[in-house]
């Protein structure tokens, strides 16, 4: 498994969210700001960033991709070595924080869907195979990603579920040919497992790219408030989220990277983000096959910047002014405190049955829906389930790989 | 009148292309190949030219104009006068060449209407006033345009007339408010003269702004192919479009800019397009009123770059190796011309009346239309008319101030 993978070791780590001009520091970049805020990420223990690059900076026309921002990328991802992180790397941004950054040449006059157009897509995996040829020197990239939640881009590129297949195969293998010995993924925003009809699909996170990611969001489905910020269901999503990907796996020692999580105002007070973020750590740790989180995110987005949905302006666990925020102390304490004394996974083997998880049956999966609560209901009674597909009941030998000795029905 | 206007005699000037990844060049500035460019451009005989912004680099969040876009300017600029060259400055690109350039807070979920929107209205206007005091240090920025035919804009942000008319206003303003001693316009393409219905309207480019801006364009309405490259049609459509304009002005002594021309193939085969581009230049310059004409284009685009259309590729007046092509040494050979012996517009006291011009009857003045074909007619036979609009011919002190003492109708 890939460089990205510590026996033993749980990764901590942060999605890089620069102080200084936010993703805009593509444009413009310093430097001397990137190490500043490397250096507080480090600081807090963390292992990795997850680095994120703006397409159209990137690739602005769909022959060119612009050797002055990859020289740019190359030098943040040293900076990074110099502060001792390693770096995963995603491409197609695409979506950011409620932004989409999309080049002109698929745009407008230009328009084309980016999942389903061959040209389009042929373009796309130039991309991925240039840019990964020029990370490909670089000890500490230690994860490419084709981008980051690119189902957000669906609403306006319509595409099936097959076609989806195809594109992920497709682009999956172009980032593989670059960096054939990292890990490569590729990542969805929760949709993928809680909304009927989405073209992106749990079976394509479980089974497509190196590892299974998933975003943990507390906002999805309105989980947080409506259970409660420090609620079970709330500060056991992540942990949930984990059990329920591996149900779709068909490696029965998949491995999951919780990508994103945090704690996003007003859906979590400022007062119980420490709480929150240390709860939901705490239950990620428990969990089998998870090698690394990485918390959403390193610094608060500034202020000056407008149009941001309020909740990402306070997301960061440092502020702009480089202090750690309570979330960011939590994530520290429980980093060394891990460090001294490692946690340990609990094998479990009692799964749950969720009977559902085809295109059109996930939504009794999602927060408020009837798996859901039934799972949560377990954990508050102190047993953590983990997941299994009615239809795979039967499968005794995935059962037995798993470990899973008794299965529990909602 | 600002410090565009040289009493006396027609500048020439050309619409920069940057051969080093065109307009790409703002993610990757190499000033060396820039200066190398304008040496070239100069070395035709220019005065000026024009210098077109990517938006969503100078202008990546609605609050944040960034500063090394900024800075890459005046260092553009700077450079151009070192090779002794004048800058008129574009802002809002907005569109260039078919490709739309949106920043991501105006697209998907942040959509929002470019001239409506009174959130992105004001953002706008913070860019120009941003920009602009940015220029206002550097004699050589002799102009300064909210952007480049921003009525191709139109389609996907719907705008009545009296919308559009409000947009110019409040933008015009604030553009002029950071260079009030500037000459301060705006521009459309073609459709404003042309399309019926089309918001953008003759009206607003002869009233708003220091300057009326026409873009005669021979592959509009498929002029050239309709009547042949060389022919009067083809030939005289700048110095058409320039009387139609200046008859939808209330200043009599209303400057029009022909701002964009160009040779594009194949409507004008490139066997043709020296021939095309002397007889275009020198029936413009028969015209009163007119003091510059800024061909399109510096340099050829890269074949290396993707999804142009085809004749964008060719349109340079400059190859990417640095040499003049035969319409580059027409445009050389005029200038030492003109600069030897200056052209002397004609005055013209016979006006064709055009019976039309309001949103929903300007298409008989497009090429193919009854009016244009008129006009045309007397140009083929040795009689070049100005045009006056048919409400307007009882306005013995307007045709007065105009010289105009024989009206001619179609």
């Amino acid at each position: 498994m890939t460089g990205f993978e510590r026996a033993g070791r749980l990764r901590f780590g942060v999605n890089y969210t620069p102080s200084r001009h936010w993703f805009h520091s593509w444009y413009d970049m310093d430097l001397d700001a990137a190490r500043r805020d490397l250096d507080q990420i480090a600081a807090l223990g963390a292992d990795h960033i997850r680095a994120f690059c703006l397409w159209p900076v990137f690739q602005p026309n769909a022959a060119f991709v612009n050797p002055r921002a990859v020289d740019d990328l190359r030098a943040l991802v040293d900076a990074a070595a110099a502060a001792g992180l390693d770096v995963t790397v995603d491409a197609i941004q695409g979506h950011l924080s409620s932004f989409d950054f999309l080049p002109s040449w698929v745009v407008t006059w230009h328009e084309a869907n980016l999942f389903t157009d061959p040209r389009v897509r042929a373009a796309q995996a130039h991309y991925l195979r240039t840019l990964g040829a020029a990370l490909a020197d670089r000890p500490n990239v230690v994860g490419y990603q084709l981008g980051n939640e690119l189902d957000n881009l669906v609403a306006r590129n319509p595409a099936t579920a097959g076609q989806v297949d195809a594109y992920l195969d497709d682009l999956l293998a172009a980032a593989s040919e670059a960096l054939p010995d990292r890990l490569v993924t590729h990542s969805a925003y929760d949709a993928a497992f809680y909304t009927d009809g989405h073209p992106f699909t749990p079976q394509q996170c479980a089974r497509k790219g190196g590892m299974t990611t998933v975003h943990p969001w507390v906002f999805s489905a309105d989980c947080a408030r409506r259970y409660g910020p420090l609620s079970v269901a709330a500060t056991h999503l992540a942990g949930y989220l984990i059990e329920l990907a591996k149900a779709y796996a068909t490696d029965p020692a998949r491995r999951v990277w919780v990508q994103e999580a945090g704690a996003p105002q007003p859906h979590v007070p400022a007062g119980d983000a420490a709480a929150f973020t240390e709860a939901t750590l705490r239950n990620v740790a428990t969990c089998t096959d998870v090698p690394a989180v990485t918390w959403w995110c390193s610094h608060d987005v500034d202020p000056a910047l407008a149009d941001f949905p309020e909740l990402e302006y306070t997301l960061g666990l440092i502020d702009l002014a480089g202090r750690t925020k309570p979330a960011g102390r939590a994530v520290a304490g429980l980093i060394r405190e891990y460090a001294a004394d490692p946690p340990v996974p609990v094998r479990r083997d009692t799964a749950l049955v969720f009977d559902g998880g085809d295109l059109d049956s996930r939504s009794a999966s999602a927060p408020g829906g009837s798996f859901f609560d039934a799972w949560m209901a377990h954990a508050a009674a102190g047993e953590r389930l983990v997941v299994v597909l009615a239809r795979d009941t039967g499968d005794t030998d995935l059962l037995a790989a798993r470990g899973i000795t008794t299965l529990a029905r909602p």
